[in-house]
């Protein structure tokens, strides 16, 4: 009914290879959806986020709804043929924006009523408006409007928001689209004992997916692996499994270790556009004097068009101080290339049952470089 | 020496259809520049310029001066190594830029000198340093050091501009890089008089080439074409012709017709960056409520990519209003393939002797949307 199938064809350890089947195609898991938060990629076409490998993007709800408005995308013939996005498309339920970026936001039982950042405008944002609002956006996989506490929320919260969160699931599991697959997103902090319980419970619902959330906000980011690696084999194995805003390329490493199969960031887009470039064995950051007639290109060792075309450290450097937009594209792609490089090569690892041996190589070049947190 | 050469292989009244030969391969004429201020046609890779149609873009001296500057251009093997250009390139004086942008800026007999607009430092620029600069920078084509008058100077001021430019003329000769080509700039204001004395003074230098400096620089857009008609077929016709910072679609198509072999102007990319595409017919200001839910492309008679691969114009207009890049290099990306397609159009009709017919048509077709000056 919803065009979606998730198959297992490898395992190494926890980590598994997959193939996850939509309606746009086919993603081979582990997968990392690049994000387009107002329906682009920021700063390149479609078929460059294709080139990096990716076959699946995120989109945010809380953005289209605002503007241009569910409305405009679903005259347009939905997010795909909006953004000529080909591919698979997952959108999250804007619960997670509209109450980090929303102004004099509060929660009530039945969602979140807050204003726009945008107009100031006064919106509600129950389970039923996310599965409408996603519906009339109409991506391959909609997300479960959730509760995420905080880092350093108590537990008494934090059991509260699991029991929200299942309510709301249940919800929208009633209210979605039935053609429009559904993940549900499993709450409980770093507390073991609580992911688990969230775990079964939204696991005996009828979600095509199961993703984890609530990491990444603020706790220590050994703590997140640690629980990582405890929760994410609680996951039905015969679903994939998604940790959403995670991470840095030393998260997706663990993680997939632990049996992950689908990531979202901000990260590598981001950090492109304020002049990061992320390496293997670390990051250049690109306005330092140090490049100024550096002739390499960002990784000598990279395949993605910017370093295979002969776009080198200085002249990087120049476009950036001068403030030209051609160098926020050529970083992005490059760091969209590593993301996507270090899955595929995670999944060769898994079919070759070598995980623990890619691991430890990756982790080794990374070499601390990318330990900090990714919140 | 200079490895550029011109030969005419059509005419049609006076428009003529030439190749240019540069070090960097040929470029068939009439043919137009696009900008690329500070060492990259702002938004767009090499490819995507060249895709356009064009195989010849301009460099700003000036800019490129100030920064990254010329010494670490050089040491990166010249402008065209530096930003991945593999086409012919041609670089202004910087004396335009030096007189418009820069601060607390004097003539002088020997150039000008001036403040930064950047960091305040204190700059000299006299003929022989625009050479020297022209020279680190290493395009196919230089440009003399010239001074361009205002559209309303008095005659005497015109008349005092073409015998600096043409002292200076003699000095950039002098002291240019032997394997550079050099292009001097014929002034002389609306005075047809003293655009033909200035013409004659120049063209009996070894000039590689003849620009028309001192044009679109405030005077009625109807009386430059006057005089344009005058003053093109003055210049030898055994060289290039190159009109500078002109303009329009409506200003091409008029020059062409008076013997205008090559052109550049800020318009197409600085107006897609102002959410304003380029028609046939007219523009879109793609900001306008109007394509709220249009699906159309820019212009569905075009075939650049932003209007193949089904970008609606409800689309376009999101990304504007939100601010994406994207929107900025699709609109570029748009608006320089009209202009590709406009000279490539025009040298087809060159070839079959029918430019008159053309111009009517493409006149008719802009139907006064595009009269406006460019200054």
């Amino acid at each position: 009914m919803t065009g979606l199938s998730f198959r297992t064809v490898a395992r190494s350890g926890e980590a598994r290879a997959a193939v996850l089947t939509t309606p746009h195609g086919e993603v081979p898991t582990p997968t990392f959806m690049p994000v387009g938060t107002q329906g682009s990629v920021k700063t390149l076409r479609p078929s460059e986020v294709a080139a990096t490998g990716a076959r699946i993007v995120l989109g945010n709800t809380y953005h289209l709804w605002l503007r241009p408005g569910p409305e405009v995308v679903a005259d347009m013939g939905g997010l795909h043929a909006f953004t000529r996005w080909p591919h698979a498309m997952l959108t999250d339920s804007g619960g997670f924006q509209a109450f980090s970026l929303a102004e004099r936001r509060k929660s009530t039982e039945d969602g979140f009523v807050f204003r726009s950042h945008l107009d100031g405008s006064k919106r509600e944002l129950s389970p039923e408006i996310a599965m409408r609002v996603q519906g009339q956006l109409g991506a391959d996989i909609a997300m479960q409007l959730d509760v995420c506490p905080p880092g350093d929320a108590s537990k008494a919260d934090v059991e509260k928001a699991c029991r929200t969160t299942t309510r709301w699931a249940r919800r929208c599991l009633a209210s979605k689209r039935h053609d429009q697959a559904l993940f549900g997103i499993v709450q409980g902090g770093t507390d073991p004992s609580l992911r688990k319980l969230h775990a079964e419970e939204l696991g005996a619902l009828p979600f095509d997916g199961l993703a984890l959330g609530g990491f990444s906000v603020g706790e220590p980011i050994m703590r997140m692996h640690e629980v990582l690696s405890e929760v994410a084999p609680m996951l039905d194995a015969a679903r994939p499994r998604y940790l959403m805003g995670v991470g840095t390329p030393y998260d997706l490493v663990r993680a997939i270790g632990c049996g992950i199969d689908m990531f979202d960031c901000v990260l590598p887009t981001r950090n492109a556009r304020n002049g990061q470039a992320l390496l293997r064995t670390g990051r250049v950051v690109i306005k330092q004097a140090r490049y100024k007639t550096d002739p390499l290109p960002l990784d000598p060792t990279c395949a993605c068009p910017t370093c295979s075309e002969g776009y080198s450290r200085a002249y990087l450097r120049h476009l950036y101080l001068a403030g030209e937009i051609l160098v926020l594209r050529l970083i992005t792609a490059h760091n969209l290339h590593l993301y996507g490089q270090l899955v595929r090569e995670a999944r060769e690892a898994i079919l070759q049952d070598r995980y623990v041996e890619f691991s430890r190589r990756w982790l080794s070049d990374l070499a601390g470089g990318e330990l900090e947190s990714t919140a």
